[in-house]
């Protein structure tokens, strides 16, 4: 954070001054009943439910600063969560943001990770806002979001109805956000080997699909209304996400190599796509950016085949994957 | 966390196997529709609203681990996001929990977290449970809970409604939790004055309402349905919370010290204790714990007075009340 000029911190303006400073930033939501200033927030579930997820993005294993601006992180912090919610075939409602931060952290910078949460919410899922959260001191940056979703009185799109004959579709990229890590690594170094932003800027127009993923929320609840009988968030590698829908569904998974793109292996075991995969009856026209890349077989010895051959899942494990030297 | 004995821990066992020793560990929602496992959970909001509320704790601010074990950072995360939920007059209905510990934390440890969850939401809000959560790897203790509750059809209690000539009511202790933690910081540390855990759980039948405060929950509906005007969660300390009412509410509220107990100036000023502060309407039956403890007046220059007489609101901004060489 040093090319950050502003002398105001949270240390130096404390915790109320600085959510005065955050409010008008951050993204209104149309189904906000009552909204932040009490002990919670109440939000609309007009068909008597509503979707949950929460996930975490912690500076070591899931950032650095030295690649990540303020607002790539409000954005990818928004868009992670926003895709787990879209996966259930549900339409994003609403966020609560829960941030600590170390105490000298710049307030600038906050205004930035705000920023970032606004235009992931406009751009994606137009009507979702931040309802509530915590502003908290940490020597650890983590940003902690839990967001919700109306299902506008459908079924959820689970992991376990994928069937035998279904035609497999992703929508969003395959891929992309792990070559997007694997080029700041190799390039967004510097002679130490460590991160450097100056090197990561000048790698700017490449590094999006992993700095700020665009997933396809709308796509979810499209699969949803076409028929899709599974679907799940592409986070950890096609590969190992697609084990996920085989097995909770009872079947197996043959993806065709030659629909993964021009590197299929990437596509593969790449993580942090947040695109959407899903199966669809076959004959289903294929709703918004899906496209065909497998068909669903009965259960077999492997829950993923490609192009019928069996191959290791693999993944990330955020407790086998990282290593603090990495910066 | 030296006195923990196992030797199977985040890294050597990884994410999936740590997940499947903590689920069978957590409470469960009797409103979940669908729990744990997929991209999203989805709860049951049956009149179309849910309340909702987010808190962190964090390692150094918030909890230090020679003092607190396990199973109370556990309990005292539920409880205080649970007394968020209750503040609004809402049923506590679920948890989610976004848990993340360093590598090499015991495995065990994270099941006592789970126990410490579990026990909480059975001794003060039961039919609530945790419906999902997020498991990371951090070098900063850090547990966010996102709480969520069901109004029943009312409305929910505000700050902003507290009327002239109200009475001013408190259910749950005052200044124990911040007298809990004077105490373990004068007698809870080693002769170099660090945080030392035999010397703290010597001081354990004293500390509770510190590491483990029990919010009277069911008194948040009770007092919605009494008819409270205005009601809030005493995190902040009575002195600086009761001035949020206050101010919401354009009123001044007087509190009488004779009914702040033995030690009113720890009962003014002291944080952390979760206690429902509320008003209700003079000649209102006061429900469950609540006991009388002031009276609403018009406006005036200062939002709080003690006897009638000015005070300072003080209270705790963590990015000013907090030293990192506090251990």
């Amino acid at each position: 954070m040093s090319s950050v000029k502003t002398a105001d911190t949270l240390a130096s303006l404390g915790e109320n001054e600085a959510l005065r400073r955050i409010f008008p930033l951050l993204p209104e939501s149309r189904s906000t009943i009552l909204g932040p200033g009490d002990d919670a927030a109440i939000i609309a579930a007009p068909d008597g439910r509503f979707v949950v997820t929460t996930d975490m993005m912690i500076h070591g294993p899931d950032f650095r600063l030295a690649w990540s601006e303020a607002g790539d992180l409000g954005w990818k912090a928004a868009a992670s969560n926003l895709s787990d919610v879209a996966a259930m075939g549900a339409v994003p409602t609403a966020l609560v943001v829960a941030l600590a931060v170390p105490a000298e952290t710049p307030v600038s910078f906050l205004e930035g990770i705000a920023d970032g949460l606004r235009q992931a919410c406009e751009a994606l899922a137009p009507g979702c806002g931040v309802v509530g959260g915590d502003l908290s001191v940490s020597t650890t940056m983590t940003i902690a979001v839990t967001a919700f979703g109306d299902l506008e009185g459908r079924d959820a799109v689970t992991r376990s109805g994928a069937q035998v004959g279904d035609v497999i579709a992703v929508s969003g990229v395959l891929g992309e956000a792990a070559a997007a890590l694997h080029l700041l690594f190799a390039e967004g170094i510097d002679a130490a080997g460590h991160p450097d932003s100056q090197r990561a800027a000048a790698l700017r127009d490449r590094t999006g699909p992993q700095l700020r993923p665009s997933p396809p929320i709308v796509d979810g609840p499209a699969a949803a209304q076409a028929g899709a009988t599974s679907m799940l968030d592409l986070s950890d590698g096609l590969a190992k996400d697609a084990a996920r829908l085989a097995v909770a569904s009872e079947v197996t998974f043959d993806l065709f190599s030659l629909a993964l793109g021009a590197d299929p292996l990437t596509a593969f075991h790449g993580g942090e796509d947040h695109s959407l995969l899903a199966t669809f009856p076959e004959g289903a026209e294929l709703p918004g950016g899906f496209r065909s890349i497998g068909i669903v077989l009965p259960a077999g010895k492997h829950p993923v085949l490609l192009d019928g051959t069996a191959v290791d899942a693999g993944g990330w494990d955020p407790y086998r994957g990282w290593s603090g030297a990495l910066g």
